[in-house]
C-alpha cells in the first residue's frame, strides 16, 4: 500500500546552517556534571525578528515559558533566546520568576539590547531554584558565533542534537529555515514539545508567523508522545527576522506561500519525528498513519492512542506483530471506526484485514519488526480524512533513565 | 496528615468463602501450555440470581463481553459463568460470537439450566479464535464444587488470585459478600476492569443492583491504571440470589443499605487495589488520596493522573522522590488546582509545601519510598471533595512481559 504521503518537494534540505543574520554560541558552564556537556547557550538575530510561539496547556507552566510568553505577545518581536539545561525553573514560586527575569536581563545587556527583546527557555529537573551565579558566568562567556553550539546546550537525556534546515527560492531569493530542538522524555504536547526553535531569514506579512506555527505544531510536535506526560516547561519559539529580503510571504499570495509552508512544515515534522525516535531508552521510531478516517482529528487521535499505548509499544520492542493491542488502542479513542472492516498494515505488510487477522507469515513479519523504523498504516473504512503521529518503542532503559533521572 | 480514609467498618472480612448457595470449579484443559495452571472455570447459583453488569467502552468489544451483556440485560437474572483465559475470543468476527454462544450452551446443558441464565468471559490473546474442542473437553470435565479453583482459573500474568469475603447481619442474617478478579495489564477501565465477579446472598430490592454496581465501579475499578489500555474484555459482574433470606435491602432503608454498600464497597475496593498492586511487573502497590478538591471528578481525575503518570511510576520504581513529577501530572488535567497552594505528602512525608519543595530530608524520604505500599496525598486547595485511585509502579519486568507477551 503507497503511503500518501509522497508528494513533490518544493524545498531543498541542507545541512544545518544558520539564516541570514542569525548567530548563536553554548557553553559549559556547570549546571551539568559532565565537562562535555554544554548546558547554556543562546541565538541573536542582528535586526528584530517578527517572534510567534507555543506553550505547554500545563497548568504548571514554568516560570522562563510564562515569561517569555509574555514577552513575545507584547508586541510579537524578539532579537534572542538564552536556554539553560539541567535546571526547569519550574514550580519555584515568585523567585522563578526574579531569576528567570534576572537571565533574560543578563542575556539582553551582553546583546546590547532591550530585555523586551530577549526569551527564556530552561529545561531540566523540576522544583529546583535556578543557580543564578552559574548563569550569570555563563552569560558572560557566550559569544556571538556562527557555531551549532547551542543546538547542544539544550539537551537532557537526548542521545543527539535535533536540527534540520531546508531552503527555497522566493522570487529569487533564498530562503532558509533551521530548527532544533529537544525532547526525550515528559513528551507528549497538548501545544508544543519541551523546546523547540524555529528560525528563518524570510520576510513574513504581518500576523501571519503565528496561525502558521500554530496550525504546524497541531500536525507535528502535537502529534508526537514519548511517554503521555506533558512537561511544565514545553516551548516552540520561532524568529523570522526578514533578512533574506524576499517578497513577503502571506497566505493571500498562494505560491509563495504554499512553498514556504511547506518547507516550514518539513523542519517541523522531522524535528518531531527525531524527538519520537530519540524518545528515552527508545530503540525504534515508529510512525502511525491513518486514512479513510471520518475526520482529521479522529485521524489524528486514532493515530496518536496508537503511538501512545505502552502495550503496542512494548510488543514493538519486542519485535512482537501483537495486533490486537493496535485494534485495542483504536477501539479506545472515541473516533468514528468501522469496527468489522478495519485493516492495519506494518511496513506495508497485511496486519489486520477488515478487523481479521491477515494470515500474515510470522517469520516475514518478525523480521519486518527488526527494523529501525515501523511505519503503521491503519484504514479505518470511515471517511477521507488523514492523520498521522510519531513515537518509540518502550524499553527497558526507558525505565532504568526515569527510575534514577535525579542520581 | 492523616487519611480521611479510616472510619468505623460495619462489615467484618472474612477468609474467602462462597456465599449461601453457589458452586464453582476451575481445571486445566491445555489452553495454557503450564499444567499447573488453571485455565477454566465456573460459577453457578443454586437459584437464579439478580445479575448485573459493566462492560468495556473499547469499541472493539469482544464476543463473550458482548453476549454477557446482551443475556444480562434480557431480564437481569443469570445462575452461571464460564469463563476461560489464554484467548480473549476478542476481534474474531462471526465466528467469535457464534464460539461464544455455544461455550455459554455447553456450559448451561452440563449446569442444567437455560443458556439464558449464563454468563461467558474470556480473556488472553486478543485475535485468536477459541479452541473448541478444548472448551467442551473443559465444561465436561468442570463440575459443582465448593472450590475456589475459578478465581486461579481466570488469571493471565496475573500472579495470584484475587479474593475477598466480606460479611454483615441484616436483622439477624448473616450476608456474605464475595468478589474475585483479573487483572495485570491492558488496565485502565473506563466502565470496569478485565475480569470481575462479585457474589452475594443478600436480597436487594428490584432494580438496584445494577445502580449500586455501577456507582461502586466508578470509585474501585474504574479509578485503577496499570498501563493506560483499556481492553476489549473488561467486564465486572454481580450476583445477588438472596438466599441469606434477610430483609430485602433497598435504597429507601437507609442503615441496612448503608451497611451493605460499605461491605459491597469494601469487596471492590480491594479487588482494584489487587490490580493495582498486581499490574504487570509490579514491586509496588501506589494509592493516591486527592482532597479539597473543587468537586469529586476533580478529585479522580488527578489522582488518577498521577498513577497513570509513566514517569511518576518509573520514579517510584527508582525510588526517588522526584515530585516534580508529580506536579506536572496534576498539571496535565483540567482540574480546578491553585498553582501557588498545591501540598503533597509521601507516606506522610511532607514532600510539596504549597508548591514549593518541602525541604524534606532526602534520606528519609529514601528509606520511605523502599516501602511496598506509597501512599501519595495532595492537597489541591480547591474546594472540600476528595479521590483516590491506585495504580503501580513501572519496571524493567512490564516491559519484558510484554515485549514477549505472545512467546
Amino acid at each position: 500500500m503507497q503511503s500518501f504521503l509522497e508528494e513533490t518537494k518544493t524545498y531543498q534540505e541542507v545541512p544545518f546552517t544558520w539564516p541570514k543574520g542569525y548567530k548563536a554560541d553554548g557553553v559549559h558552564v556547570g549546571l551539568r556534571k559532565n565537562p562535555n556537556k554544554k548546558d547554556m547557550g543562546w541565538l541573536y538575530s542582528e535586526v528584530p525578528a517578527q517572534a510567534a510561539g507555543t506553550y505547554t496547556t500545563n497548568q504548571f507552566q514554568a516560570a522562563p515559558t510564562k515569561l517569555t510568553k509574555q514577552t513575545i505577545n507584547q508586541d510579537h518581536l524578539l532579537q534572542g533566546m538564552v536556554m539553560n539545561t539541567a535546571v526547569a525553573n519550574s514550580v519555584t514560586g515568585e523567585q522563578g520568576m526574579i531569576d528567570a527575569k534576572k537571565m533574560q536581563k543578563l542575556a539582553a545587556d551582553k546583546m546590547g539590547i532591550d530585555a523586551n527583546l530577549v526569551g527564556v527557555a530552561s529545561t531540566g529537573v523540576i522544583g529546583e531554584n535556578l543557580p543564578m551565579d552559574l548563569i550569570q558566568k555563563g552569560v558572560s562567556q557566550l559569544e556571538l558565533l556562527d557555531n551549532d553550539l547551542v543546538t547542544e546546550a539544550i539537551l537532557t537525556t537526548d542521545t543527539h542534537p535535533k536540527t534540520i534546515s531546508t531552503q527555497i527560492e522566493i522570487d529569487g531569493k533564498t530562503v532558509t529555515i533551521s530548527g532544533f530542538c529537544k525532547g526525550s522524555g515528559m513528551i507528549h504536547p497538548k501545544m508544543a514539545t519541551m523546546l523547540g526553535f524555529v528560525v528563518t531569514d524570510a520576510k513574513i506579512a504581518d500576523g501571519q508567523l503565528q496561525p502558521m506555527l500554530s496550525q504546524q505544531v497541531d500536525k507535528t510536535f502535537n502529534q508526537i508522545t514519548v511517554d503521555g506526560d506533558t512537561s511544565t516547561n514545553d516551548m516552540v519559539v520561532t524568529l523570522a527576522n526578514g533578512m533574506a529580503d524576499n517578497t513577503s510571504i502571506s497566505i493571500d499570495d498562494g505560491d509563495n506561500f504554499e512553498k514556504f509552508t511547506d518547507a516550514y512544515n518539513a523542519v517541523l515534522t522531522k524535528l518531531a519525528q527525531d524527538i519520537a525516535e530519540d524518545g528515552e531508552g527508545s530503540t525504534k521510531l515508529v510512525e502511525v498513519n491513518v486514512e479513510n478516517a471520518a475526520t482529521h482529528a479522529d485521524a489524528q487521535k486514532v493515530a496518536k492512542a496508537i503511538v501512545g499505548s505502552n502495550l503496542v509499544k512494548a510488543a514493538i520492542f519486542g519485535e512482537d506483530a501483537n495486533w490486537g493491542r493496535i485494534i485495542a488502542a483504536i477501539g479506545q479513542t472515541d473516533a468514528v471506526v468501522d469496527i468489522d472492516h478495519t485493516s492495519v498494515w506494518l511496513n506495508d505488510l497485511p496486519l489486520v484485514d477488515n478487523s481479521h487477522s491477515a494470515d500474515f507469515d510470522e517469520t516475514v513479519m518478525k523480521e519486518a519488526l527488526t527494523d529501525k523504523k515501523i511505519t503503521v498504516l491503519v484504514d479505518l473504512n470511515s471517511g477521507t480524512a488523514t492523520g498521522q503521529a510519531w513515537g518509540c518503542d518502550l524499553t527497558y532503559n526507558y525505565v532504568r533513565i526515569n527510575a534514577t533521572y535525579r542520581s
